[in-house]
């Protein structure tokens, strides 16, 4: 099988990511965890919807970003052919390639720029949305440098510039992760120091709400959200979309975009200088994890919609481009047999939402009565026999079981709980004349690093004179990229 | 779940697949059964031969296609959510969906005109070019009207004009299937009746190649491959290429399109109509249907070779653009757990072939022994371990046994024997200026029905007028469309 092959690589030449585009504002969004098989399967749940079989009509079901596609992305990391989040996420925001599990960076422990670093040397505004913890390895990715994913005290302590070596980064900081900023023994705290970063940040005028209620303050008057901007939603991850629509207890990631989209735009409009946000639709990437059908394509909707907004958004305000691609895809989702996703039209809650409802129930409850009453109307179940309900009852998962009767009912075939290597969706948007240029430039498959050399170029940006800066202060010093952890 | 969604949908007024791009000639090329996963797989195998694990350098083992990367294809069909190679095969040719099994008619019996024939009744050349029978339902789809995929005689005798109300609408006809041009009763036909369609060709002046010798002659004189051309280079489908190119009795798909496109640009490039090519890399679907990792990959990079000389050739007559979509994906492949394709590095055939060689071995041979010394080496497991050994000796399915060893040694999953319901990804190429207009244009999901209108806009043609002349003709007497099959 070796003889032929070498023939047919192409040019050993780098591609240039030379840009025909320049624009004044760049947004990043990125489904993590989320594969081209996600948009099909979201897109084809909508088409029953609207339509019920009868698809004669080319547009039935098609959702936003269908409009939006480009050109793909493979994603492998530096030490594995399946990559994680933060060396996904290291490529995407750095350039460059890293060990699964290495945040901003290189695999000999030497910190990389990343693309939101030298937009805000350059002067430009910064943001990272999430709804994970906004100090999780994507978002990290972009504003810390760690050589371990899970220190996260020490992502959020970099986030707010108190260890980085070029100060606070980050303009706008909104997602989960509220127990890393506690200090140890508050309520809710996750760190083992007696570091308060909320009394840290609002010490040097940070916009800070820790809760929905604080969230709604910024969105009822400009001065509140006022940058820059730290708001901690949940104590770690957010809500899956499917359960956050039910408990409206956190504001979405269409809430979120458009807070720091807007907070960005006030404080940049009038400058030359203009923005980089980061956008992280996190939980695609729970849900592909879970094999959870219908909070799969609910989050897959959300996407959509953030999408749509933001390219409206766009329409409004044509010096801004967007461009979007997952990290990797979670769950090897394939789409077989007698696939029809109709059966999860129902479904109200993620599955682990109602494993914990059902792990919670009251001890006099009769089991039967509240599974048959409580957990399977709202995971799409209630048509489930005998010989399920007997499975769901002796189940030591019931997340996992929930989650694998009504794949096996969709035709969804989840071939790990992990990540898989296929190659994800590259999406853009631009207005005017900008959006074929913007096209023409962005069709084909790239590798994960070209990204943000990319928009680097399209915002006339250094990374490389980051990274110098970064080095040199590791040189001296490089207690602030933490250790490997066991 | 049904309530927040219909408004995420996008405008229902169908997109229009207007074309900036104006060309003489149009070349298709359809690798069937292929999905984004399969180029991940053969891209990293590329990698790994290139560069071992050091894959830091973003270009290894990039492979042509991708930077041909343009967009993605729907695929649905007018029944199913997962389409087959008919219903696919009278989308991408005809731009109506229909049932699976179908073959260029609609559900209600109706045939519909395709794109080949409006290039054809526009008085440009138009080609076919398949590694499985020309009368399969992927090339028959652009030149034949049935109501069963399973009619491949009668396709034989659609193509060559004998009852197709529009006469002969191809030009070149270059693939497998040669069972179904010979009378009932010469060696190696399949037909149930006398036609012989070899002599009906003869006399109608066609270029007749019934063997790679005759395929030889085509390529050695001009003179001999004048138009229209036939020839058939297996009794039904082709061999796939790792098979091929080890036992050299068939010409490659690369040949045969080389072949095809020299021809049609020899015969038009005098005139102002150009041409209009499919080109199918049709067992690719085979080794998806079979989940045999190395043919997968070794087809892949076949077709990526075919790509490669198609663009070389378009940058010599930049008059000419290039399309390319499968019709679906097969296998339902994922890349998962501690997927790497190294292992698959040494395998020289197919499974189904060695499994055919096992089954032929001789009655006297030690069982272990052959297996041992010529099936293992073959097939990259001269690891198996000694109850691997065993297995394969008791196995009754040779081909799916050792399918399924080396893809567990690589971390593919084939979750599907069958078709999958992913989008599939769209390619393009154009040379010059044009390159980019094309880009532009084509950069977005399209459903499957959509990309012959766009076609038809590039070339200006018609098909409607020729789906008015079929369905006239069908009127006065349909016989022609045959039965369906049980």
């Amino acid at each position: 099988m070796r003889a032929q092959i070498v023939a047919i690589a192409v040019s050993v030449l780098a591609q240039a990511a030379s840009a025909a585009v320049e624009a004044k504002n760049v947004i990043y969004v990125i489904p993590d965890g989320w594969g081209p098989a996600s948009q099909t399967l979201a897109r084809d749940l909508q088409g029953l919807i609207e339509s019920g079989t009868n698809r004669t009509n080319p547009i039935i079901g098609k959702l936003a970003v269908d409009d939006m596609v480009n050109g793909l992305v493979r994603t492998y990391s530096a030490n594995r052919l399946i990559t994680d989040s933060a060396a996904g996420g290291t490529a995407l925001a750095t350039g460059h390639k890293t060990n699964n599990g290495w945040v901003g960076v290189t695999p000999d422990r030497r910190p990389v720029g990343s693309i939101l670093e030298a937009a805000k040397l350059a002067g430009l505004g910064t943001g990272l949305v999430s709804t994970t913890a906004i100090t999780h390895a994507t978002p990290g990715a972009y504003s810390a440098h760690t050589v371990d994913r899970n220190n996260q005290n020490l992502i959020a302590e970099q986030q707010l510039g108190r260890v980085h070596p070029l100060g606070s980064v980050v303009d706008v900081l909104l997602g989960g992760g509220r127990c890393n900023f506690l200090p140890q023994g508050a309520e809710g705290s996750c760190r083992e120091d007696d570091i308060d970063l909320y009394a840290y940040a609002e010490e040097l005028g940070w916009s800070v709400a820790r809760n929905r209620s604080e969230f709604d303050e910024f969105e009822r008057g400009l001065g509140a959200a006022r940058l820059p901007i730290l708001g901690n939603f949940a104590s770690g991850d957010m809500r899956l979309e499917i359960d956050r629509r039910e408990v409206q207890d956190e504001p979405s990631l269409l809430e979120m975009s458009q807070t720091a989209v807007q907070a960005l735009h006030r404080a940049t409009h009038c400058k030359d200088k203009g923005y980089f946000v980061m956008i992280e639709s996190a939980k695609l990437d729970t849900s592909g994890h879970a094999g959870d059908v219908p909070a799969h394509a609910v989050g897959t909707w959300h996407f959509n919609e953030v999408m749509k907004w933001l390219s409206e958004w766009i329409d409004e305000h044509p010096d801004t481009i967007l461009i979007s691609s997952s990290d990797h895809e979670t769950g090897g989702l394939t789409l077989v047999g007698n696939y029809d996703p109709t059966p999860a039209f129902e479904a109200r809650h993620t599955a682990n939402f109602l494993a914990n409802k059902w792990n919670g129930r009251p001890e006099d409850a009769d089991s039967r009565q509240f599974l048959v009453d409580e957990i399977l109307p709202y995971y799409a179940l209630t048509d489930a026999m005998e010989g399920e309900i007997e499975e769901l009852l002796e189940t030591d998962d019931m997340e996992d079981t929930l989650t694998m009767m009504l794949s096996q009912r969709v035709g969804a075939e989840w071939s790990t709980g992990g990540h898989s290597a296929i190659d994800v969706t590259l999406f853009s948007y631009a207005a005017g004349d900008k959006r074929r240029e913007l096209q023409a430039d962005l069709a084909r498959n790239w590798n994960n690093i070209e990204i943000p050399r990319y928009i680097e170029e399209v915002l006339g940006l250094d990374m490389d004179s980051v990274t110098e800066l970064l080095q040199e202060a590791a040189e001296e010093d490089d207690s602030w990229l933490g250790d490997r952890l066991d």
